[in-house]
């Protein structure tokens, strides 16, 4: 475009953008919720048990005890998380505690034979987090004093050979943050060849380092032919590598995004170890709440025709955000964005230097966006380009109006930034 | 008794010992746990919704969010506590979750102004435990590497001429642990005087002490006109030591023991720094479920009522070990016991010396009881003498059986014990 053309887009959208500003707006694309016909899918939740509160193996779900979890929703989990069902743990409502308290048992209390991280002769630990990622996997490590340090994500994956030179080349670095289906935001499933990647790093890393796979998505597809996970877990067992591997996931945006059960599996050792410091903070998790969900789902069949009337429901929203972003921005060079086939994310990056003008206009337009950074370590994005749209949670209508605002307002931003550098 | 008598009842009892012996019992006076026809009183609760899952304030209890839990949940827990809904925190389904985190954050991250106990310049931090206490309590300072205190427990509380000369004397000391009501195991209630000694007590002792308040049996009554607890925290609100009070409770054995909800209460600037912690640690507690309890307990007066058909239920329990007791031990001197009107235990103690070994000819004659020491810090019991029976969880005729195995196992050891002194 030349300055005239740049000109002309500059006040067109300036005069779109003054108008939203007058319309009152009030949208939100920044919460990875589901919306509430979503929830609706699982209302028979509660009421599942009819009076009957007994497991399989005739455990009465009320009562304490069983730090593991009820066995058919174990069954569940090993299902979800594709991992041997021995090893898997069926917990509360939260895989994000899963996931804090098994980081800080490995940073502060030591897991089994590995002595805590704080206390390693390599120095103060680091955590490799590909970016962009999720802000709550960098805030556990933020609060636990954890020194994070970005690798750049592919289209298939975190960089592995960024990632290996890097745990070859430093011992401090103890794990890695990994979402690989449908990642948080960027929408990309790791390849193959980057899973089996994974299950060889443990090797060329210092003794007792964990791959934290968070498989938040793993049955959230859009698509009735979704992208295949290899199985990370099989990998590392052929490898070697088993105590290396640490699964998370959960039912959050399966049935209630408040209240559902979440699982982890880990290696033997490795899980008992977790289990010696998890029995000091809690008797059990909610069992009875276990057994609805083992009721809802008897198996992965079910499961998966439950997850393909979540994607009816919102695979619109996303068709809709991409609609926009092709009519708005195709071959404008404004902007580059992700073309998800599942999850809860659409990865947005403008031109360098714009995210944060462009959340601001937003914002002033009535549509609030995810803070420019949330999706770095520490909130600093170091070229302030990535924008995180969720369209789950606001009607459909809801999400075209956000996204023309959010569009124009790239435009505006971009039109305005490339003529004060011709200037 | 003298030499003679004794070896007649050290025969006489040997004898019957041989007996249960051969008699293959499998009895089980260990857990704190309700029985099966307690937990089947709130049967309802799973359905209790009827497919309405919002709370009274219109907040989807479904979806995520909300770190204090909902209204409904936080009134009753404030009814159940004693203090204002402004302060109360309604959790998941462990208060022992919540306990954990609270001592952990005071000792390894600090609570608002407080720094963390470890870096302080008093030195190692101590927490005093009145004893015979609670394991799991104990259990948690020794993960965390907090050294513990005894302080004796009187039937009035704790000694608090002892409690307030330690906190005094040492500025390390940071925290002690109570259960007020019924305590864990002897029984007793805190009488109005210890009350208001604690409402004073953080004025003695360092900045940043705390009153660890685990009021786990409040409305836990065997009476029909049981006896009060007084309102710490109105008490420390007159002192000016709110800041030094945190209590907690839950709905384990008022529902389910293991699927109800936890209760916190603590000043607005401790919850509040509490909370900062809390938020890496998850997005919230299982709304649903404290809906659920809300519905079933829409004030206090159908709680209390509810915890009457408990007492119709247990009550028979705790007579029978009391008789037992009475019938078996009064006027031999062998062992005092507590006769509580409340709460899930009784207390024993034998001859100083005799605990293990009581336990050990029970455990002979398939009586479990819980683990010599398990009362105290450290699993030491410095005298050897206390032993926790447990009588709600098994049925009438068991605990029945149980106690003359126990009765019969008491009077054995003692007499062995006095005739070995005696010779």
């Amino acid at each position: 475009m030349n300055a005239e053309a740049l000109r002309a887009l500059e006040v067109e959208c300036a005069q779109r953008h003054a108008e939203f500003c007058k319309a009152g707006l009030a949208l939100d694309l920044t919460r990875g919720k589901p919306a509430a016909d979503q929830l609706d899918l699982a209302s028979h939740l509660d009421g599942a048990l009819q009076g009957d509160y007994r497991s399989e193996d005739g455990t009465d779900t009320r009562n304490y005890g069983g730090l593991r979890g009820i066995v058919e929703a174990r069954r569940l989990g090993a299902a979800l998380l594709g991992a041997p069902l021995a090893q898997v743990m069926a917990g509360g409502n939260s895989s994000l505690t899963l996931m804090y308290l098994f980081v800080e048992t490995a940073h502060l209390f030591g897991l089994g034979d590995q002595g805590p991280w704080r206390d390693d002769a390599a120095g103060a630990p680091k955590v490799l987090c590909p970016v962009p990622g999720y802000d709550r996997h960098f805030a556990i490590c933020e609060q636990l004093g954890i020194e994070m340090v970005n690798v750049p994500m592919l289209a298939t994956g975190p960089d592995m050979d960024a990632v290996e030179a890097a745990v070859r080349d430093d011992p401090s670095i103890r794990a890695i943050w990994c979402v690989p289906k449908y990642s948080n935001p960027t929408g990309c499933v790791y390849d193959e060849a980057t899973v089996a990647r994974f299950a060889g790093l443990p090797k060329l890393a210092a003794p007792g380092f964990r791959i934290l796979w968070d498989n938040a998505y793993a049955v959230h597809d859009l698509e009735p032919d979704p992208p295949h996970l290899a199985e990370l877990f099989s990998l590392a067992k052929q490898a070697g590598t088993e105590d290396g591997v640490v699964m998370f996931g959960s039912t959050s945006k399966v049935t209630f995004a408040g209240a559902g059960v979440a699982f982890m599996a880990a290696s033997t050792p490795v899980l008992g170890a977790f289990e010696q410091r998890l029995g000091a903070l809690m008797i059990g998790p909610d069992k009875v709440n276990q057994l609805r969900h083992a009721k809802l789902f008897p198996d992965m069949e079910a499961l998966t025709s439950h997850m393909r009337r979540h994607a009816a429901i919102i695979q619109p929203k996303f068709e809709a955000v991409q609609e926009a972003l092709e009519a708005g921005l195709a071959g404008t060079g404004f902007a580059t964005w992700t073309r998800p086939r599942g999850g809860y994310f659409v990865s947005v990056d403008t031109l360098p230097g714009l995210a944060r003008e462009v959340i601001r206009l937003a914002a002033d337009a009535g549509v609030k966006l995810t803070p420019a950074g949330a999706t770095f370590p520490y909130g600093r994005d170091p070229e302030d380009r990535n924008i995180r749209l969720a369209p789950t949670f606001p009607p459909l209508a809801d999400v075209r109006r956000a996204m023309e605002v959010f569009i124009n307002c790239v435009r505006l931003a971009s039109a305005r930034a490339s003529l004060q550098e011709n200037s």
